[in-house]
């Protein structure tokens, strides 16, 4: 079963409820704004490329209730959801990206019918998932072609097939490296604090038999000190055109100590993460979360006094500067960063 | 109450249990070697100087059960519990240090009778105590010296008076400087596992007054690329000869990220951290402990999928070509670490 998918027959968008993993596997049906929302917002559908694959079979759900065959009244309900659904999480470009492209169709299509731009709509979601597949299979050999057998590699978060569709991103290399004997030994940070590496990567990688494992965040300076890695490989939620890269908090922490160890950094993603219209990670808008994220474990136990001050943002900005290649399913990009990105672009 | 103190009408240690902290305040009366061992090993008692201080009382508690005129049979059940403590945890100095300062006594006073020998015991405990109460004070003045009001200052781990008697160590001119008005803006890493920084250094900084802000210890980066730290203090659990630093896993990667952003790294520790016999960071015993702190959170839920291989050391090394300087009570030593410190043994 997949990530994201939508029931054809009830147009409903059918999503593994990430936050339940890996204790339980619970598929969640969502069929409101509200339901996809939610969905996002709480991180139960999450990862750049799975979130826009989500909003577009989102919002193509959703639209199915808006019965008119006014062409006005339609354009006007889906940029409402459109809109609705984009403040659900603002870093990740996926999101907006894909909703951009479900709004072109009905923008695009105003001579055509309703029915006939629903199903348009549907293609284009498709579309967007099936490109994404392809994508993260052609990462993953480009990803490959840069590491060799018995590597050990350090990966942050959760880039694996539950963030994307296939192989994932930052994990594509090592599903296809591991199909291939290449044996490499994988470490996993925990990623607090929802811990997507600890439940997620550990999860599906232990489940592909992959040799992996977990840390805590703060050890990663522990086990490169120690000589057991050999390559970095994260994801990436959006690019600027400098080629800083806006990732799951601690990817930055990440990348330092990679410079100091000399050990490469490897950005793996779509070019559909690629912002044009970004120049710096300056001007990457970053989410903060609710403090409970970090002082309430799962809501169960408390971990950190009543009415402590907590700082939560879900992302950083990683320099340029700290980045050995970013690697699209176009190609491998090196440093100077701007002239490869906008060469893929053109 | 203390951290650790010693109930004198019934010779038994008592502690406050940390585990138990932030939610409980939990007093723990420890007699037996097994409820010393115990209360070391799960870090009820916790910091190195804590440690070193609940050993000296702990043995001297534990050999008051010892019924015997002879002083033979004393010295030998001495040091059977005294080894027995020590292998309770490797990295601190302090804990070795100060069992092998109890056993001095005993080594030396074959002359004298079992009561008397157990009266010096007492008086050794009081004095180790009161000589780290002491240095930390000094290590406060020493340590506020290079700080300028209204500086953020980030921390790792606990090194407040929880961990030590009086004011801490690393803690020690935060407090000094929140009682002379400083208002710094202190930044308390989590911690992971057991989450020292967001249990206990969150609970005395806050019940203390001091503007505290909980991040997880993946959110450094951050919080340094932003311009919010002027400073980073720790503690130490064993100093190297040519300045290299064991402390709470994780030290390491901070240090690496102040250098990065050119932020003063700064060590805190009382002389009796540093370990003459020890040339360098490679011959330190890094303890390693059980996968369940890591993956299961307060033994109540499950972290991560059954069976995740899992790498979890207590400690790290941080090279001293990191460290600004290490301030201890006989004043602040600079590179070359090892000049430095050797004047200081002599």
């Amino acid at each position: 079963m997949k990530t994201v998918s939508l029931n054809k027959y009830v147009d409903t968008v059918v999503i593994l409820d990430q936050t339940q993993l890996p204790g339980k596997e619970t598929y969640l049906y969502l069929t409101t704004p509200e339901d996809v929302w939610e969905a996002i917002y709480h991180l139960k559908v999450r990862g750049a490329p799975a979130i826009g694959i989500a909003a577009a079979y989102g919002i193509y759900a959703c639209i199915q209730q808006v019965k008119t065959s006014s062409y006005p009244v339609f354009l006007e309900e889906f940029q409402k959801i459109k809109n609705y659904l984009a403040t659900s999480r603002p870093t990740a470009v996926n999101l907006t990206a894909a909703l951009d492209r479900m709004e072109k169709v009905v923008v695009s299509n105003p001579q055509k019918n309703i029915p006939e731009i629903k199903q348009l709509l549907r293609m284009e979601a498709d579309a967007i998932r099936e490109e994404d597949a392809i994508a993260c299979r052609q990462i993953g050999k480009n990803g490959l072609s840069l590491l060799r057998s018995g590597m050990g590699i350090l990966t942050h978060c959760n880039a694996g097939h539950l963030a994307v569709s296939e192989y994932g991103t930052a994990l594509a290399p090592i599903y296809l490296g591991e199909e291939k004997g290449y044996g490499f030994k994988v470490f996993a940070d925990e990623t607090r604090p929802l811990l997507q590496g600890a439940r997620l990567t550990m999860y599906e990688l232990q489940k592909a038999g992959v040799d992996v494992t977990l840390i805590c965040d703060n050890m990663a300076s522990s086990v490169m000190q120690k000589g057991w890695v050999q390559a970095v490989l994260v994801g990436c939620d959006r690019i600027a055109v400098n080629g800083d890269v806006a990732n799951k908090i601690g990817t930055s922490g990440v990348a330092i100590l990679a410079k100091y160890y000399g050990i490469p950094f490897y950005v793996l993603g779509p070019t559909t993460t690629i912002d044009y219209s970004c120049p710096n990670g300056k001007s990457i808008a970053i989410e903060e979360r609710k403090a409970e994220e970090v002082t309430e474990m799962w809501y169960t136990h408390r971990m950190a006094p009543t009415d402590s001050k907590v700082f939560n943002p879900s992302f950083d900005v990683t320099s340029h500067t700290l980045i050995t290649a970013i690697i699209t399913e176009k190609g491998i990009i090196y440093p100077p960063f701007e002239i490869g990105l906008r060469k893929i672009y053109s």
